[in-house]
């Protein structure tokens, strides 16, 4: 599926670029080290699908000069959330890197998360358009809570599938919906437009979040940055393995329960535990539903935008999220 | 000077009912968690004196029908950087009360934090003025930065009056002053009010935290509810300690330095240095500094209001600033 991946990133190559040059230029702290902070997380191997659904919304809505400053501000959001939530997940890897509380300390790393919350805004802002800020600060409030929502949940057996869609659409799909959303309001889109890329945005986002939430069952560490089984051994349940709870039988269920709340399960146990998400489904279940919302989102785009450059690579955006590795 | 406290309680008796009434309505979790750890700290005994200045700022600048929702953005974002800012400090007590996080953890602490700040944007989007827009995000980039500041500088016995000055602008003075400016844009004053009001602010802001950095030499821990010398003990030096250290003799600001550098001084020690502190005129000098602050904050007020009764309640504001005890 590298095919794919090289095609879009051969297709983005000069808006990539334009990006980073952007999320460099527009960070304007005065301290040293809020930039430091900001850059190790900003600048560790991300790859800017947030901005680029940005700039690809604008321009499948028909702007021909949409400024990339803008499509930034998401950027520095997910950032933003990324240095707390790390805190929050008393993580010590992303991207195999050593997390940037582990460097500066909590109390850094909180202040500079509030410093890229704030630069976001900032940028949202200068657009003009109040309703890109109401956006943006809906996103960031219901962000903050479905972290919440998560950690009260954390170590709790009995998460729904509802509860769990409800927490992916919080944390990660209406930014990707706002993202695509607020572009088309800056790009002066029509309602159908602006609805079209919005609808395409927000099942992009939960697919993604599923397909990543895939990543912990079928990723081996070395690819992920991070140990097999993180999710688990924080206590963070997600799809394949609700689904897989459901329908199992009390014998296996008592067994899985087992794995699950003794954080230190070993290898062996894991593999167990995988084993068991096989025979239950959990694994293809979160596939096929991942899948539904990418032919959802692919029929947002095809319904109403003329076939383009610009959609076949949306088109292809969707599609490499449901295959990525990591 | 309580009776310069009551006269003022009494002259905005319904307008702080009805903010107390805007700070309960315009919270709106989903999640019971949220409410209660902002709770927490919105209803806690603060001032409300944020609210209160953009009440008064818009009544000043003539508006009638200033909605007293808009009143609250300050005070929620003064409380999401209070949740953030204890955690960072590594506070024990707020107001005699025990922190959020000692409570509720570090982890909700900062995402409660986070959606009290999105919630202070989304109110501040509904005025509809980007102009307002720009002033609290630009204020919440520069608090993270003049937190980040303080941190920095943290048991540096070499820092300037200069930078000084320039952290407690960052992490109060702008929020007053963006408190009264944003409140006459939604009024819908002139240039020449909003800048008197926004002076008024700044220096109102300024002497506010002098004043407070000097309740933690002149108040006893009983009344301040937080232990005396808790700053020093922090490693903060504030105006007091910074100038009495620039005017000792090498005798008296070597024995300072012992006792600040050991963070864990005596009742004993601390009194010598509450001693050289008065020695060295530390305290005068920043009472004389704060009440030039304060008289300039007053001129702004008269140079351009005509006498009213909202005039003489900031006025009464101004002059509280620099008696109160707590």
């Amino acid at each position: 599926m590298n095919i794919l991946k090289n095609k879009i990133l051969d297709a983005v190559k000069d808006d990539l670029e334009e990006i980073e040059t952007a999320l460099k230029e527009n960070l304007k702290p005065y301290l040293d080290l809020v930039s430091q902070t900001a850059s190790h997380i900003l600048f560790a191997g991300g790859k800017r699908l947030r901005p680029l659904l940005m700039v690809l919304s604008a321009r499948i809505c028909g702007s021909k000069d949409f400024d990339k400053t803008f499509s930034i501000m998401f950027e520095y959001l997910h950032a933003a959330t990324l240095l707390h939530d790390d805190l929050v997940d008393e993580a010590t890897l992303r991207r195999g890197k050593p997390v940037a509380h582990s460097i500066w300390g909590n109390s850094i790393t909180v202040l500079v998360g509030d410093f890229l919350l704030a630069r976001a805004l900032s940028i949202a802002s200068d657009t003009g358009q109040i309703s890109v800020i109401k956006i943006i600060s809906k996103i960031t409030e219901n962000m903050s809570q479905g972290e919440i929502h998560q950690l009260i949940k954390k170590g709790h057996i009995d998460l729904t599938e509802e509860e769990y869609m409800e927490i992916i659409e919080n944390k990660t799909a209406m930014l990707f919906q706002g993202a695509c959303q607020t572009s088309a309001i800056i790009a002066g889109a029509s309602q159908e437009h602006e609805k079209a890329i919005s609808d395409y945005g927000l099942n992009l986002g939960l697919a993604f979040q599923m397909a990543d939430d895939l990543l912990d069952y079928t990723s081996n560490a070395d690819i992920l940055g991070k140990e097999a089984g993180a999710d688990l051994k924080e206590g963070k349940l997600t799809l394949p393995v609700i689904y897989a709870l459901k329908q199992a039988d009390s014998k296996d269920k008592a067994i899985m329960e087992r794995i699950i709340k003794n954080k230190d399960f070993s290898f062996e146990e894991f593999k167990i535990l995988l084993k068991l998400l096989d025979k239950y489904k959990g694994i293809k279940y979160t596939e096929e539903l991942a899948k539904k919302h990418i032919i959802k989102a692919k029929k947002s785009l095809t319904g109403v935008f003329k076939p383009s450059a610009t959609r076949k690579i949306l088109i292809n955006i969707a599609d490499y999220a449901l295959s990525r590795k990591y």
